[in-house]
């Protein structure tokens, strides 16, 4: 697809800056004022009805195939035919929505302006898990519990995880409420009950899974790419002092569920390729990975090059005509496990995967100044705070706030594609 | 409905010592060979077919809306209904299945034996949360790891829960295939890859959500009892071996989520009413729940009296024509925290419940002997073994071991009802 590198579409705002060039080409679900929801594509300021260029006839055998699985308004059935069905969609909308499509006139019809659609979740989750991959996150919180020994002596052999909440998933752009719950105030020895004084955003990259596996079939760690269908943002808002109370001995449970929320458009396995690039090498003395998770050509390919990033809105640089504060540059060269690593552990034990369920990194920092994940880490604490250029000043979210996250994928000689936006506005509990 | 308390079946079986007299009358999801699965009752040794019912015309109103609900073969539709639909539908199935019944001739065309049919997962689950309230079983695992603070302080204000696995949730009879996973062998420093070794059950409780709630709204714990729709026994199949190496910081994953298994009958809320009673005492210095936790009506009437049972059946045992022995006999008293507390504070931060939402209450240990709910308990963390009539002994389970969960609920005055059985057999990995 060599081609592809440099080609241009007739959707002339895809050809500039966008997230959504003729190389990108992401899925989703949205829906027009008043309309059903349906699949569609992204492609510059616009959405392509798939729907409706389904109806026009334009797609035969396999990409057919693959559009028509979509016909229930979710991404589940289309995960679930694999790699095959969204190469040969994608290869069909490459012809399509190219510089020299002979259907321009056909598919202006089922071309939508984004800014006039509401975009919904891609996919229903069967289970969400989350990890715990960025190294840098685990270290920086294990030090502000065990200065000494931030790292747990299973972390450099256990791709780390736990089960998320599945109903409180949510689309970009829904408001966070401030949750409620018990926190041990500093200095007591018995819980209040309130609203959440601490809360938090982190910075993930989601993985939407593809092709699942049957109860007790492991998926070698060979084949664990092949099971990726795509990817996307997600903010896991965290109510800190609600997680620091409730999460021995079993983990987080509701300092995290009360919503977490993802970006629409899942950027395909197929269309960050050119961004993929060897596992960073492991620092000395640390081990190897164990048999079932060591793959030469996930080590030599597996890790992405994806640059994140993290705004913040505030109502004070909102009414000031400030720019928003851009809290941190990350990028996901800071996860210590592959993905094809995390889909081969979470499956060993016989876990069944299915088709639409949704892995979280876990919170990807960065080891330079400016690239955290997480108000936790960049407050020491709750301890330093934040200073914005309209004076105020933060430690943690306070209603109002809004986080935004981006991510973006550039490398010379290739075409540079984003992600679209992760954003929730923090809102007063009820 | 007291003149239901002896009130007979004309379904005989249902009338001697049956789990499934008319007093119960649990909901399932039950095929016969070659055909369609589809919602019934059970009613002693047979199921009523009620889509047949409902086709020869003997439902009307709410009762009938309830069985149409069904007609997707889950029972989700049905759950979010609420306890109106249920009562509607037990009063008519009260009728029907009475021994006065006028329509004896046309529902027994509707009546299988059970034994004939396959029983299936009784709703598609949408979240799995597994608690932690058998405080019994919280201090004995507690006391493996500490023992000089087994409960952490946090035990007695927070209804501990986590997360658990959906996708691999399967009804009574199907095989437990033995996990692999990372352990850390004893007084080594790196782990090793293979099949657990440390193979247990946990006795639970199962708890089906009825009517959920929306996102950012609580449920108060005066309406908490109103969304629980039934009740059914869960194993939550645990790798011992794998969790005590995988579970910091986030808590147990792999060491679960390769299968969890339910009894398929779902015993409503209704049937359970008589076995209903006030929630026992808290010992002397354990602090009161905080205020959303706290109700007068579920202080009194809240907890649970239901016997319950684990039997374990070997090869040895099997092969010699030995009955099978009794690990446990235990009983939901020993819950910490009533189901209504559970529902309250899961949902208190606005998390979402939906209809066909399952709990687990935690392993239901008793203080008593012979009341434990796991193996790691009853073998004091695998130091002491079981020894079986067979000459066989025991520590964890080996393969060809089969474990059997039993319910039954008595009191002077009611007719007894019980679970049916929640049954696996482990079988070697692959």
């Amino acid at each position: 697809m060599n081609h592809t590198a440099t080609a241009r579409s007739w959707v002339e705002q895809a050809n500039g800056h966008s997230d959504f060039p003729l190389q990108n080409l992401p899925l989703g679900i949205f829906s027009r004022p008043g309309e059903a929801q349906r699949c569609g594509v992204a492609i510059g300021d616009s959405i392509l009805d798939l729907q409706a260029v389904l109806a026009a006839g334009l797609f035969e055998g396999e990409a057919k195939t693959a559009v028509e699985a979509t016909v229930d308004a979710t991404l589940n059935a289309y995960f679930a035919l694999g790699r095959s069905a969204r190469v040969a969609l994608r290869q069909r909308l490459l012809e399509l929505l190219g510089e020299h499509s002979e259907h321009q006139a056909a598919l202006q019809a089922a071309l939508y302006l984004a800014s006039d659609c509401q975009m919904h979740l891609p996919a229903k989750v069967g289970d969400y898990t989350d990890f715990y991959v960025g190294i840098e996150h685990a270290k920086n919180v294990g030090k502000l519990f065990r200065p000494d020994n931030p790292l747990l002596p299973n972390y450099k052999y256990v791709p780390i995880g736990y089960h998320g909440r599945a109903s409180t998933l949510r689309p970009s752009g829904t408001d966070v409420r401030r949750p409620k719950g018990q926190t041990l105030p500093a200095g007591q020895t018995e819980p209040s009950f309130g609203p959440c004084a601490r809360l938090d955003f982190e910075l993930e990259l989601g993985i939407w899974i593809g092709q699942g596996n049957d109860i007790g079939q492991a998926i070698p760690i060979g084949d664990a790419a092949e099971h990726v269908a795509g990817y996307c943002l997600l903010n896991d808002w965290s109510a800190r002092d609600i997680q620091a109370w409730e999460y021995q001995p079993l983990g987080p449970f509701l300092s995290k569920s009360f919503i977490t929320t993802l970006s629409p458009w899942v950027v395909t396995a197929e269309a960050l390729e050119p961004f993929r690039c060897a596992q960073p090498a492991r620092p000395e003395g640390d081990p190897q990975p164990l048999s079932y998770l060591l793959d030469a050509r996930d080590q030599a390919n597996g890790a992405l090059d994806i640059e994140l990033e993290v705004l913040l809105i505030t109502e004070g640089l909102r009414e000031q005509g400030l720019p928003p504060h851009r809290l941190s540059l990350s990028n996901t060269l800071s996860m210590y496990w592959t993905v094809a690593q995390m889909v081969a552990h979470h499956s060993v034990n016989g876990c069944q995967l299915q088709a639409g369920d949704l892995f979280g990194s876990g919170t990807l920092s960065g080891a330079q100044p400016g690239s955290l994940g997480s108000l936790l880490e960049m407050t020491d604490g709750g301890k330093q705070a934040i200073e914005l250029a309209s004076g105020e000043v933060r430690k943690f979210l306070e209603d109002g706030d809004e986080i935004i996250l981006r991510a973006r994928c550039k490398r010379d000689g290739a075409v540079s594609i984003g992600f679209g936006e992760c954003r929730g506005k923090v809102i007063a509990g009820n």
